[in-house]
């Protein structure tokens, strides 16, 4: 749950999102944060014992912000009735929710604050025990979730009849993910993204139509 | 090509490096680079003008030692040859040469050195525009490297009749760089990895066999 924070707590959080993922936590001072904030730095303790405590209440805030849904299959369920309706024939059901799932999960990448923070944890993951844990914990949970995808799929019929659906779900969610990173990474440098787009896009279609992955019938 | 380096600049550049992954850039000094080595602090400025020109060798350093073969083709030729003699039949010839090459990268990120090279550079990528082009274009060499290899194994034969072997390639080699990183970030948190490696092998039996990738014709 989002616990409460008062208007100034939350711009020093908001700040220091932002400063850590510039510079990094190492180099970034208390003095830069209040000076971001437009306060004195003293004023920073009413609020926080110090930077490690922003570091933690960051942590806390990551965590409640980037729950994926409790209840995947009503979500999923809610999601392909949306995308199917107008979806070309040339596009498979898969592809189409699959499209619309990363979509969807690129938006959340868009909010400015939210990719602050994913790059601040990326950056401290091997300095803080605690920051890796939390990268660990999130990819699980992204990889969780498309193998939970790709069961509910296939239980529709929306894939060709293959014996372990969960393992091509954990394939795809591990490459998105990867994905996911190397966009993060080129946007926040303003490198190119467009071809990461692609690749995802293209990922869905092979994975949502099996086409290159099952043998041509009219050769084998 | 390697540089040439004096004894102390190897040390110094080695324990940087060790120092670096340990504690990050921007919280690491040159007197700790110093006291890591056993020599005064200003002996240092002998071989480098400070740590940023440190950290331009590190570039150098890790570019030069991670280079895939410029041969793949002669390469795959010969660890097939090797990884088939004495293969189980269950076992298919894809797969089994999919999991030499897994082992051999990661015997590379055994050596503790190499593994903070990429730590440290991993760490540095969001903070430091160089760090991130080659973070970027070592990705892009491994799975450059895979797409050879699919597209190799398809001529010979090794895979069952797909049109877009390239493709496969492409997502079996962004799948194992993304496992490669968790597989380094456990190891250097000395969390668990064991599970990583066998999904790393189970992605190579997932791809070499096809296996799930294809409908089963008992069924379809």
């Amino acid at each position: 749950m989002e616990k409460d924070r008062s208007r100034t707590q939350q711009a020093i959080l908001f700040a220091s999102i932002r400063l850590f993922a510039r510079h990094g936590y190492g180099r970034t001072s208390l003095a830069a944060i209040a000076r971001a904030v437009g306060i004195q730095k003293p004023s920073i303790y009413n609020h926080y014992k110090g930077k490690d405590d922003i570091l933690q209440d960051i942590f806390d805030f990551f965590l409640s912000t980037s729950q994926l849904p409790s209840e995947p299959e009503e979500m999923l369920s809610r999601r392909a009735a949306h995308c199917l309706h107008g979806t070309p024939a040339s596009v498979t059901p898969a592809t189409a929710l699959l499209t619309e799932l990363i979509e969807w999960y690129l938006h959340d990448t868009d909010d400015p604050l939210l990719s602050d923070a994913w790059i601040m944890l990326l950056s401290e993951q091997f300095l803080n025990n605690q920051a890796a844990q939390i990268v660990l914990q999130i990819t699980e949970q992204f990889v969780e979730f498309f193998r939970v995808t790709f069961l509910w799929m296939h239980r529709q019929g929306m894939l060709p009849d293959i014996s372990h659906p969960e393992q091509l779900g954990e394939t795809f969610g591990y490459a998105i993910h990867g994905f996911h990173i190397e966009y993060i990474l080129r946007r926040h440098h303003e490198m190119p993204s467009g071809e990461i787009r692609a690749r995802m896009r293209s990922l869905a279609v092979q994975f949502g139509a099996g086409v290159d992955l099952v043998p041509d019938p009219a050769v084998s």
